[in-house]
């Protein structure tokens, strides 16, 4: 298979941690036969800072040509007071509508290796976790119109959905929790929100497709509680936007590693973006103290969900979890007794085990 | 003084808690020489089967006349079938609108006999915890206009706020920190949302004239993961509505005991509505089982913030804080060596300890 990735390194670590990405990939592809060019891409502060604009047109030209796009991270502090039409963060609002890409997939899995570090207590979160959110991701009050009054005085924010948009991240939702538990756990705000009784209809209509799935709602206040409370109760959450935003970084933090937590933003063909769902930590970017392995998993759920290499992905998977096996540790991750290694080590690591 | 309530018991457990929460109120008025006259009115799924809504208007016209409002608490799977303008939710939302209560203030604390419910690592938690959370609760989404198209294939809310709903709850919260640590955490969506960004210069604005207090802001995505990494580092969030909604049940949640957590709706003047943050657990409703203890800290919250009678207050925390010492504990609280009582029992030990 040829693999044609546009890589998009960003700002801060993000450089550090792609390239870590890279080796990886070229080793799984080495020893599957198959071959994978990159070009590399310019995005949010290093884009303002070198051309002007958080996403330049011929980044978004340059993914909409490739299969997939590797990104690190992008922002920071450095451009706190760009305005606000041109921060960093608005070019990934940018290369997710410009890419169509309304479905997120948040993994929250805890590695039984660094159990220490959850937060919640050891008899709530047993031997790990593992849920998958599924966020809407170019819908909702994210997208929506917005505006302020002419004095200033006012400000609105419109949050919509159309019953095709909560249609097809819904069967992902399904689709996805078919390979897992089959359960499907949507939340949203019906008591209040009219498009959450859309949202609730329409996901009530999509499951009749989906028989060996079940669908429970929550509300999102409760579902923000059940986190804490007993995150095992899920399996798949499938929620709008905002609401997404906030509920997947609730569950990531109920893991205690965000270092670890890769991401995927999809089409409702095989094209994708996979990022980790970490920031771009300024401070300690280009120490060689970052830790690489958000976006090598990274790696793992494109091999998955745009090559369909699932083989290559499990490979991928292994090698993350031997080298945590194997005592390896970034600073992010490290505890007593274990072998601390900088973002390159880990690299090293992780492609010697594939 | 003399006191004139206005009585919602509501669904569920709510005549349960309510009638200790009451005999509460009587003793500590009857030992400070106060008089205490109530009105009890009806509201919620309790109001849809006498009189066919869920909110009459006589409820709110005795409220309006009323010093203060104390509510046990709505709804349930009985009338979830009830169509959507005529929820018992709606009751909730007609008496915020109705009375004017743009303040919702949530105290989430972790009594330090309860710290073993606690979901968090000892080690974060440490000796307890107390947040106060003002969630912004008359503007934003929940009451911004809303629609579907005439296919219903298409829904939309609009969240707004103007200046003036967002410097009034900016004030409540930078008051409440002056008699607190004096931090106050502003949450938003300001690289997203235009009413955040209102939201973020608005506060901002308002800071100037608490120079001894300190204004953070968080996004609302952090903000969910930092309550879970660290809650420590808050002392009052101040947030709009539906965020408030969201982050003040998982701050709730942290401490392990919802049955423990009461609440205040204020408007600018001294009226007020204060009523448990738990729901009406239908299932175990009449049964002596429930904890009253959300509701009579409610109570507390009315002395200290309707009738300025501080001594009071601290009279009622003071009695629920002995008789939790003392092991009194009703069934979702309960721990191995401790006294198991009732929700009468609960009332009794508290009442004696004033
Ligand atoms: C940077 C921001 C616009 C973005 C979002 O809220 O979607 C981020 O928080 C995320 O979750 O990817
Ligand atoms: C019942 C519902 C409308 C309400 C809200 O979301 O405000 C409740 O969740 C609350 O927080 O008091």
């Amino acid at each position: 298979m040829n693999l044609k990735i546009a890589v998009v390194p960003g700002d801060g670590i993000g450089p550090d941690i792609v390239a870590q990405a890279i080796r990886v990939l070229d080793k799984v592809c080495q020893l599957n036969n198959h071959s994978v060019s990159y070009e590399t891409v310019l995005a949010g502060g290093a884009a303002i800072d070198k051309v002007g604009v958080s996403l330049p047109p011929e980044t978004l030209e340059v993914c909409k040509k490739s299969d997939a796009v590797l990104l690190g991270a992008v922002g920071g502090p450095k451009w706190d007071k760009v305005e606000s039409s041109n921060r960093p963060e608005k070019a990934l609002l940018g290369l997710r509508s410009g890419l169509g890409l309304f479905c997120n997939l948040r993994p929250a899995i805890l590695y039984k290796q660094l159990k220490s570090a959850c937060p919640l207590r050891s008899d709530i979160i047993g031997d790990g976790l593992d849920i998958m959110v599924v966020r809407e991701l170019t819908g909702g009050i994210y997208f929506g119109k917005k505006g302020k009054s002419e004095d200033g005085n006012e400000a609105y924010d419109i949050m919509s959905y159309t019953r095709p948009e909560i249609e097809r991240i819904a069967r992902k939702a399904f689709e996805i929790a078919q390979k897992r538990n089959g359960k499907v756990t949507s939340v949203d705000k019906a008591n209040v929100l009219e498009t959450s009784r859309l949202w609730r209809a329409t996901t009530e209509e999509v499951k009749k497709d989906y028989p060996d799935c079940s669908l429970d709602h929550l509300y999102v206040d409760n579902a923000s509680m059940q986190l804490v409370r007993n995150p095992h109760q899920f399996d798949v959450i499938l929620t709008e936007n905002m609401f997404g935003d906030i509920l997947s970084d609730e569950a990531s933090m109920i893991t205690g590693s965000i270092g670890m937590l890769p991401s995927a933003s999809l089409r409702e063909d095989s094209f994708g973006m996979y990022e980790p769902i970490h920031g771009s930590a300024p401070d300690i970017a280009g120490l060689d103290i970052a830790n690489p392995i958000a976006t090598i998993l990274s790696i793992a759920m494109m091999l998955r969900y745009t090559f369909s290499l699932a083989k290559e992905a499990d490979s991928v998977e292994a090698a993350v979890y031997q080298a945590l096996e194997d005592g390896y540790r970034t600073p992010d991750i490290y505890t007593d007794g274990m072998i601390k290694v900088g973002t390159v080590g880990m690299g090293d690591a992780i492609v010697e085990r594939i």
